[in-house]
């Protein structure tokens, strides 16, 4: 558990595998302990490792795969026409137990498509979901689905927040605070698949379920574990990515407008881009694919070389703390109370 | 057209007529040709107005109605156990033709029920959508639907493009670009609801329909108007409000922390504050119900006096521009090419 192995899907995301083999090479550096095996075309990795000064190979291992998923790419395409992508490969790593977690920023539906297939999902969850942290006024909430499953039974959506508890008792919260993201706090209110999931996650023991929670609770820090499908996860991710652009590009006008207010711009700015940073945090930290046995972090496609990092990080903790297996425990109790 | 009279839901809202007396006799100092009827507990009215100087009591008509529908009341029982209530008495006035529009402050659910009772869908129109200008990086778009139908069919998704086109051309934009939200842009991305409207609207004549967008293109302003279900909708809108909100917070924490920087957060305010407002745009300008044979705005329930003053505005404009005639005439065109 000391020395996490990490498989990497060198040949993913927007940028190819420049970005990804910098930053792994930085987090190798930084983590003692870390061992990598950067997945891809293994002449073009060997030629970017040989660019960078010393690095220590007793911990880096290059396996060589011939093929790479496009980000357009059917999944379907991707699970059946390429055996030998640089994603399938890092999987099965993972699969084999020659690593315990896999880093990628390729193409979503083509993760998730593989990912079932080659590492299986958790018993008593039909599909993975994936989960980031979302600041708040108070800190931080993890909200799934984000996009993997477009549409969500009420079933699944209990399964997300059953997944999304325990997964923020893992990161240290105690007695999470559960919502189900709705249109209004009433009961009256929501689709027939919210509804349901109110009923089944009221009827479950062993979790903090608090009820309905609005899109701008979410922001007051209502709750600590946010649940909703994908479509409605994606989009609220996105647009306040857009819109935290947006009020920096705002502000950047008028801090630029004249002399005076330049300088106070250049009072402001660390913060402000701290503030952008925070809250895209898809793009910057990752996020994880949860409900499979074994652990998967995706990183944005177009993530920066540190953004890369950070979602190695997340794999190096989920790794140390064996959160499939703690899932898998707390899900047995968990789902018997919820699928009686 | 010129003296357009408005029908005024005195009794809707969080905060009782207090406010929505005062901005209705603000809105009729303002405007010259404007008529308001206020509908709810005469005594109650008569007794706010008498605390303001003078009154042009010509313009202003007082109707009792001796039932408000709670905030949290089901419409269905908005709909049935309260034939006198001053919601459905308001939109009474605008079926009978004693007034062009209707403003309230009040519940949704019941303003959506009692609007399609009593005023009656346009032809080809399935339910009403609500609709709001949300400000983008190049200006504003307008989405729907934003919270009045939480399930939609892929039908009712075309009306709602078909209707928002036909607004924001009244709103002086022309051929504006029509957009579906959805979680990417490539074909093979979204819901069946999602994936049926966009081949609906590919096949749609006189529409300039341009795609998938996503949650950050829309604030890009890549789109003239959006189009998604009740549900998404309304997450979007309040989950902007609330990151616009906790976004402000953290900009008033940072100007607050000494001398220097409490200086330069004064210099900072008004554009702070403006930027508030721009991104709460349903809480400050109101939205309006489309499709409906008559004119419907509905303020936010908070709304302030300056709030439900905008939202008289609105329902003035859509009177001036005969709303509901332009979107009949154009709607039984549109609607052809999407339903053969």
């Amino acid at each position: 558990m000391s020395a996490p192995i990490i498989a990497i899907d060198a040949m993913g995301g927007d940028f190819g595998p420049r970005n990804i083999v910098q930053a792994s090479l930085a987090c190798l550096t930084a983590t003692p302990s870390l061992h990598l095996v950067l997945v891809g075309q293994a002449s073009l990795i060997e030629e970017l490792i040989a660019r960078h000064g010393a690095v220590d190979r007793s911990r880096l291992r290059v396996v060589n795969a011939n093929e790479a998923i496009a980000m357009d790419e059917r999944p379907s395409q991707a699970l059946r026409g390429k055996p030998d992508s640089s994603m399938r490969v890092a999987l099965e790593l993972v699969a084999s137990g020659q690593a315990q977690a896999c880093v990628s920023a390729g193409n979503t539906g083509a993760l998730m498509a593989l990912s079932r297939f080659v590492l299986k999902t958790l018993p008593g969850i039909d599909r993975p979901a994936m989960i980031a942290a979302i600041p708040t006024r108070s800190g931080h909430c993890q909200m799934l689905d984000l996009g993997a499953n477009v549409d969500c039974s009420a079933e699944a959506l209990y399964q997300f927040a059953v997944m999304g508890s325990v997964l923020a008792e893992t990161l240290g919260v105690k007695k999470p605070r559960v919502a189900l993201l709705n249109v209004g706090t009433e009961d009256i209110k929501g689709n027939q698949q919210v509804k349901l999931a109110a009923g089944l996650l009221q009827a479950a023991q062993g979790l903090n379920y608090i009820g309905y929670i609005e899109g701008d609770g979410l922001y007051r820090g209502e709750a600590d574990v946010v649940v909703c499908d994908g479509f409605v996860g994606n989009v609220l991710l996105k647009s306040s990515e857009g819109l935290a652009s947006m009020i920096a590009a705002r502000i950047d006008t008028l801090f630029n407008r004249n002399l005076l207010s330049r300088a106070v711009g250049a009072l402001a700015l660390p913060l402000l881009k701290r503030l952008q940073t925070d809250l895209a945090p898809a793009r910057h930290n990752g996020a994880s694919l949860l409900g499979l046995q074994g652990i998967v972090v995706k990183s944005h496609g177009s993530a920066s070389v540190s953004g890369f990092q950070s979602a190695i990080q997340r794999a190096i903790v989920e790794s140390r703390e064996n959160l499939p297996q703690r899932l898998k425990g707390r899900l047995e109790l968990l789902l018997q109370n919820g699928q009686t």
